[in-house]
């Protein structure tokens, strides 16, 4: 088994409000970063697993994302994986 | 002037507890994930900006980061700058 470190970035799908982001834009806005011209907020996870490959590691995150950490109707995501540490 | 995406990272503190990846985790091991060790929650940015050069973007976004985007107290930020247009 090995330890992989995945790094999942969750965002509203670009054709999907992002209240969230508007809003953050305008408190930019009001605290002078005038050069700002979009946001987009969304979510980021670290996550620590075993598994016995990188291929089974990356179908193991995908599941997860689209059971649980991300809402694949208005968000899309992606991630990346970094072995971390190899054992028996 | 020139068009930068930043890419912001936010998450809690190494040293802080994070309730929210808690009961990430907890659903994630319910849903069958049982080799899932660890889970951080943080949130993630996208901010398109101009500035006159990306020395200058950095700077900028990092007063972003420490006035809006992140509490210091409980959280730790990173970002990456990409150029993404130059004109007049």
């Amino acid at each position: 088994m090995s330890d992989f470190m995945a790094r999942v970035y969750v965002t509203p799908r670009p054709s999907v409000r992002d209240p969230e982001g508007s809003t953050i834009m305008e408190g930019l806005h009001q605290l002078g970063f005038s050069g700002v011209q979009m946001v987009r907020a969304g979510r980021y996870f670290e996550i620590m697993l075993q598994a016995g490959d990188s291929h089974q590691a990356e179908q193991t995150v995908d599941l997860m994302c689209r059971k649980l950490l991300a809402n694949p109707v208005v968000e899309q995501y992606r991630f990346d994986l970094q072995l971390e540490a190899t054992s028996e």
